[in-house]
């Protein structure tokens, strides 16, 4: 029996969530999800530890966001903490972090998991890796979401024939499509929605990388005998492989050019949490549709969001909304933000216009 | 010459701008009119200081308000502050005052003032106070304001033939009227919004006082009696009084009942300020509307009003709203309200949830 590594992706930026989301904060960071209580990557890592013991999780993410990463997971160990020098997409990072799992176990299998999503049904998803874990033994293995709507955000795959019972032969990864063509997908039964999981055996990745992006298997090569160096060569060393790399992503740089791929069709409530939008879709809500705060006052109001997530200043404060429907108000120690919900997507207007402003201590 | 006497209203309680107003923070005392950086009692004692010196303006309030009222007025001294015991209405409140002004000059004139209300044009303003002081020579007058609208809030004067040039006779007081009346009050040229501002001669109000509520006028006897004998008795004396007296406002006991009344119809950008939505019109407000604070984010919003009134927390604070219109979005340290502005009179519906849910520390 192989032992399984997790490489936990957190790397994002995420600004779709301002003001909760900053640069130092970014979503996968927030208890924005159905479960106030935790982070995103802090139930992502939770949710896989029946599969992966922590001491073999991997959380990856950017040198400068290390620290507040570490204090969303105390209970990782940590060594458990990856700091890319510099963001270089996920093939540099997914490649690097393979890198590191092989030089204790070569043999390892690897699930890659991304750390802002939410999935609703447990079980199904335990399930679906399960499933995914077994068929890395044999190809390199992601795993498509079942389609629900003719989304034009997010990258497809099409299954081709069933190997085995629950994993299909992949045809092709293609890109976001437009509106006619994701159509086309939901009513096709043979696509899915790329859900940025992905499970291998550590050597074949590896072996892949070799094949198809030699720049990054000679850097990371370049890595392992720094580390084979010891003191504070191998530090050194990565900083200037990153520095050098080109940006690739996994999708494009590995799994649109090998042969082999498996993908496990799943459905397991699985959201990628884009916007408040989001945000609200997944929360509990009243009688009205209103995901509200504990002391809210909603009079003549329905289906909003509505967050208090100041940590500062008065407690036992209110916020009391009267005749508005379908409103996001978000609220921190810095910023106060309303937007109507179906427009969640435009809070990205706010941070180009604090960017003119000068306004960097709120982006 | 006679002297002139101001007694300012600023007895009101004023839960309509919440969450400013409280009942600790009444409206008169927020600086919620255009000039951001004046209460609105400081704006109406500045207003009159070309026509009064501040040695014989006289505030007139709760008892439990008199502290906040002479922090908004620092330079009154403080036997300016007359602090009614308990609250019983306008009737007593300015018989009290009145009946002070006359133990120093009988002769005296006493202009009565709202504390609360905005004025657009202090030259007209000024004007028309001084005609009503002249006109206050031979009869009571009241200033009425032209109707601009079928407003059915106010109560009217109905005004008779002119009786010198700008004085007229009042015919009738008339109470807050239906629509239909109140579009024929727009129409007819007779009729005026009640201003609340009186001007008499002290010895006349006190006249008429003795002779439309006797028992107003035997309770303010007592207390001159018990201010001649000195020490603490006149203070014992004011609290019984007041606690005796019927509620009864001066429109009711005495101006529906004096045979002899004159009103002075003026224009001076007269607003009573009654909700959000008053404060938004009299606002400066930007090319889209808006009345905004000075950092504050507006994209894609059209006529909001966005106030940030909290004195504690974090400074540089920003208040984005995007894709919204027609809002009132106020801040304090311990609430935040957004309701429409066309709905800003229902913010009394927050009031009473607060009160059914026992959160005091809010009313």
């Amino acid at each position: 029996m192989r032992q399984v590594f997790a490489v936990v992706l957190a790397g994002g930026s995420g600004t779709r969530f301002w003001p909760a989301s900053r640069r130092n904060a970014p979503k996968q960071l927030l208890a924005i999800g159905p479960s106030a209580d935790l982070s995103l990557i802090g139930a992502t890592v939770r949710r896989i530890e029946a599969l992966c013991s922590k001491e073999r999780t991997l959380v990856a993410t950017g040198a400068h966001l290390v620290e507040a990463t570490r204090r969303a997971l105390p209970w990782l160990e940590s060594k458990a903490f990856l700091g890319e020098p510099v963001a270089r997409n996920t093939a540099a990072c997914i490649g690097w972090a393979t890198s590191i799992v092989a030089r204790s176990d070569p043999d390892a299998l690897v699930m890659v998991l991304p750390s802002d999503h939410h999935i609703g049904d447990e079980p199904a998803f335990h399930a679906a890796l399960e499933r995914a874990l077994a068929s890395a033994e044999s190809a390199i293995t992601t795993i498509g979401i079942e389609p629900s709507r003719p989304e034009t955000g997010y990258g497809y795959i099409e299954a081709g024939e069933e190997l085995a019972a629950g994993v299909r032969r992949v045809v092709r990864f293609v890109e976001k499509p437009d509106r006619a063509r994701a159509e086309s997908y939901l009513a096709s039964g043979r696509h899915y929605w790329n859900s940025g999981m992905f499970f291998f055996r550590a050597d074949e990745m590896l072996a892949a990388i070799s094949e198809h992006l030699p720049e990054l298997a000679s850097g990371l090569e370049r890595i392992e005998r720094a580390a084979k160096a010891g003191g504070s060569a191998e530090q050194t060393e990565t900083e200037a492989v990153f520095e050098a790399l080109t940006s690739t992503s996994i999708d494009y740089g590995i799994m649109e050019k090998v042969a082999k791929l498996h993908v496990i069709p799943a459905s397991f409530g699985w959201s990628d949490l884009g916007s408040w939008q989001s945000a609200w879709e997944l929360s509990p809500k009243d009688e009205a549709g209103n995901s509200n705060t504990p002391d809210g006052i909603l009079i003549d109001a329905r289906s909003n969001l509505v967050r208090d997530l100041r940590t500062t200043g008065q407690s036992g404060r209110v916020i009391a909304l009267v005749g508005v429907n379908d409103l996001c108000v978000v609220e921190t120690d810095d910023a106060l933000l309303v937007i109507p919900r179906d427009r969640a997507q435009d809070v990205r207007l706010i941070i180009e216009e604090l960017a003119r402003r000068g306004r960097r201590e709120l982006l």
